[in-house]
């Protein structure tokens, strides 16, 4: 029997990205799809790949139904305030916004700068990559499971993931694992973006002739998913800085990072290969020849792919280790359905399975 | 049982297309896919996206084996001097270029500049739009299979469509199926077109710097595709130019027809319902809001999809009718599998559902 | 002594290239720049790339000062409803909205859906094309200097001229002109523009994401350039199609053309020698070797070239005729300047010998 | 009197923009350019930007002549050779290739991978940055000129810039000069970077379909205008990565420094307008409202112009120092005019007061 699943704020671009899965996911039934300020509209006239595939229609969140599963992609702030109502619709919940996502408080008031207003909710939250936390992730889908009653312990909350420090542990994630890096010396990634990123809300920077061909750096200190790197990868001293390019969708994030004097490129395949060769969703990336020796966004549209790879300076001991993803996908949404996967017991790859196109 | 099926010529643009739809085609097993220049090669160092999802390489076309059915995405001139050996290895044909999509000898040699050099195989071909030829195709299809023998009666052969033809027929056809075009007047057909329709091949005119956000017009007059519209639309004074933009996948044509003086909007409505309203791949765009309110390629890349539109004046009976497509998809690979599919009697949209993406 | 000009709205971006222009114009002195939203703001705040290049702060309309000349860079619809102030304080106005393009007041209404407000100014105004209307410019310049009063006998009024025009009227004028065109058979002008074009105000469908790479027809029929069309070259069969593409800057007009049956190549390079062969800002671009062989708007960002070029069918006696130009330059602002130049009696190319960028 | 001026290798993008620069130059007369491969073509045909403006022809290098100054546009490695036909020819030279940029021949084996050719020539070279060696320039004119004899003694050479180094040169410049550096942490310098970088031959990376809208690392360590930093700035521990992004004329650097505990914004700003509030050619970049807060290498295609900006993080002590340069004149040409009108006692900005294009 199929999953039922709604999606709070469908209007977005991650919520289309979440209608785009799901409405051809084997395993699910998409229910409802919420928008407040396109209530009543078809789908397909915000989503318009969806033409013709679904005649869904948005509603407002004040018809939300219960269901087996919610997604909610409103922006940050606004799910910690209403987690209780959305837990009271469906077990299961994942927030691809950024308030469940942290988990010190201290940390969180730090970098969004005010005091969280759901605490008491955090620890059913897992971080939502499952490259991270299958093993978590499953627990709590068989624990949900085999639970005889609605009660609050059997709630389960996933969050979302940022799509900058995606990219940036997934570039990062292999020297930790491996116990290369050079803790002395710092960790600095700089990230290249697309412009969905920022969102389907138009702005003055947003207006083609700004920023068509703009190499803008928005966040050059201070941007709020460093702490999600922090977190997740138990640094102190890393540095992130975003530089938005001439790109729809796409992140790749290059981290500076100096390893441990004596490291050779036989010890970084080594490091790279533990760490995503059994992974579905990972290719290493690092080629001699041809045009496509790097990672690079370019061919990831639309596909969960992170393409990894990493370049060794020998004289300075500095690796440029590399990640590419689509923002919106392995960086949002196609995280969201892969963590669904794992929670519910699909094939973790289910629906997931576009492979990107070439040339794009 | 699946139908084994090769491709000849698959490192170019639309031998990648092909292989991205038929790896994961449900009723499929791709035998080989040759290339001269990377014979040995993975095929995804060619067609990055790939990485991941085959390990299978190229071969040289001295290699080729028997199959149920092939592809041949070779240059235009081709195949016409090896068909014989094309048919000794497979009793169906799926021909991308140019070589058997004239019926008229004359009109061949007029377009194309020398005599055609298989005259006597050109009517086991049929025109490789469903679309046009639906029933054609099936029919084949069945006689194929009921045939006893594997002699040169069961062979069937299909030509790839044009892009720009595909296009300019799918803008034309609603209106030349009602009868309303005013033919004392001309059809002009101004199309917009992508850079990967002019193959993998680098050449000077498609290096970046002279190539990024170029407005080229490349054929002004006598454009080949001119031919197949002539053709399939049984129209002779229709006149086709083509304008490189800055889009890697796409065309958009604008046909300028003129219609019978006291043709309403009404009636255009009907004769768009009447072409397109049973077709899975056609969709009719004609908002009067928001931001996708006309057929666009920008949002078809990948998709099988055609977009068509129109707008009527009233003053002066011109209609401008526009279709859009992936010039890869529909243009060229997608339409060869969705005839593939009627002429196997599959799912005529197995491997072809990918719905395209947004935004992009 | 300089020209004391003011340019009023002068934060948008026909505002800006004037600014660019002027403030390096050899005659001419900036008096007062007005921006009401922007209204104390430095210029360069606005115009980035004039930044350390003036410290010229916008002023309010209220604060205007008489001067010389007075350039006029507001939306359609408003100067004709202030007309007689700004003529109170410039003899000499330049108006770049379309409010006195237009000779013919049922036309007018027409195309622009209501009554003229100020058809008593209308016979001030030139038509702002000096390649069509430079005698009139300078004999109106002359009078201007020659009458002992400020008396409105002395008033001398140019419109600006529409983009989309401009390039259709450089594309069709030598055929015009040389009485090659077939009148029995419609001109079809199917025009290419970029993103500027629409302005510095920022709408949904100008956001990004949903603009970067559109091909996006947004006049399809009725755009209001038509009219400046018929009006200058004298045509009533003229039929326009608009197309945005990826581009900022630029339009590419073709005008297709049916001409009398016998024309030749080389009638037709005698008819675009003699009407441009004098001009110092049309180039005639129509090689056989090289990557620059079609006029293409890529390489005119910043100048005030037109480029034309043609192809013949002599089957069909179709001519496409290509013309290129930057809009915010030849479109707009430099027609502006040019006219200036021409009116006042400086050197007709003062202030616009930019070439342009190669590449770009 | 005009001073003549040849230029070598004048097809490529380089040599484009000198030709583009020394036209129009109020104190110089070009006398020739070469070109091997299209001697006897006109000029326009490689540069279409030049049409109408210039009817010289490419020469080859056999027909060279002798001149004032000598520009030589060739590839890096070529200098070297014939450097003694060349000072035969033209007592001073201003070479825009790599050849006499590094003063040490141990560095430049270390990063060209051979020995010098033509060392006995080093001394004659400054290095090309007017603003780091504006005086030594001079002293070299002057010097030059009260000579009395051509003797080796006068004969000049001035090194071209690498545009990679120069955009991290100046981001990094106030802060050396200042001493705020923290020179126990590492310089990393991450550096976007347009297409017209790689010159005007086709490569299959720079295809079209492959190249638009990539996302390109392409040097990720080992890039060799690192030595030209460590030399200019006098730093060791410093890293630069180029990625290539969707662009054709601009380089970002953002340097990544980490400065001194306790350094304050206000103690950036002081450091920032010591360095370059004299410079005609530096801008300080870094509002706080408004779209252009911060350098793009967008708006300055076709300037001089280096936009600077830095922003600071108090807790962890990382200032990320951001220029912005067009690639082809900053980084190149534009320098190498500059340096020119330095040494020959001209006005330095003459020839490069184009302010750059908005929007485009």
């Amino acid at each position: 029997m199929a999953l039922r699943v709604s999606i709070v704020a469908a209007s977005g671009y991650t919520g289309g990205e979440l209608l785009r899965l799901l409405l051809f996911h084997p395993n699910v039934e998409v229910a409802q799809a919420t928008s407040e300020s396109h209530a009543g509209e078809f789908i397909f006239q915000q989503h318009p790949n969806l033409r013709k595939r679904t005649q869904l229609q948005f509603v407002s969140q004040q018809a939300l139904q219960p269901c087996d599963l919610l997604f909610l992609a409103m922006p940050h702030g606004e799910v910690q305030k209403k987690i209780d109502r959305y837990f009271s619709l469906a077990p299961k919940i994942i927030d691809l916004s950024a308030d469940f996502r942290l988990k010190d408080l201290a940390l969180y008031k730090k970098w969004y700068g005010h005091e969280h207003e759901a605490p008491q909710h955090l620890d059913k939250f897992i971080y939502g990559l499952p490259e991270l936390h299958r093993e978590q992730m499953k627990a709590a889908g068989a624990a949900s499971l085999g639970s005889a009653s609605l009660g609050s312990a059997n709630l389960v909350g996933i969050s979302g993931v940022g799509c900058n420090a995606t990219a940036s542990n997934f570039a990062i994630y292999p020297l930790v694992k491996a116990g290369l890096i050079d803790r002395s010396r710092p960790v600095v990634v700089d990230i290249k973006t697309g412009s969905s990123e920022s969102g389907a809300s138009v702005n003055p920077g947003s207006h083609h002739p700004e920023k068509s061909r703009a190499v803008r750096t928005y966040a050059a200190t201070g941007h709020r998913h460093t702490a999600e790197v922090m977190q997740e990868m138990g640094l102190q001293d890393v540095h992130l800085t975003m530089t938005a390019v001439e790109l729809v969708r796409g992140v790749l994030a290059a981290a500076h990072v100096f390893v441990k004097p004596g490291t050779t490129e036989k010890d970084l395949w080594k490091a790279y290969r533990a760490a995503y060769n059994n992974e579905p969703f990972v290719r290493i990336v690092k080629d001699r020849t041809g045009i496509h020796r790097v990672p690079d966004p370019k061919i990831l549209s639309g596909s969960n792919y992170v393409d990894v790879g990493f370049e060794l300076d020998p004289d300075t001991n500095r690796v440029v280790s590399l990640a590419a993803i689509d923002n919106l996908m392995k960086g949002a949404s196609g995280s969201a359905v892969q963590a669904m996967n794992v929670l519910c017991g699909f094939e973790e790859t289910a629906g997931l399975e576009f492979p990107g196109l070439h040339p794009i």
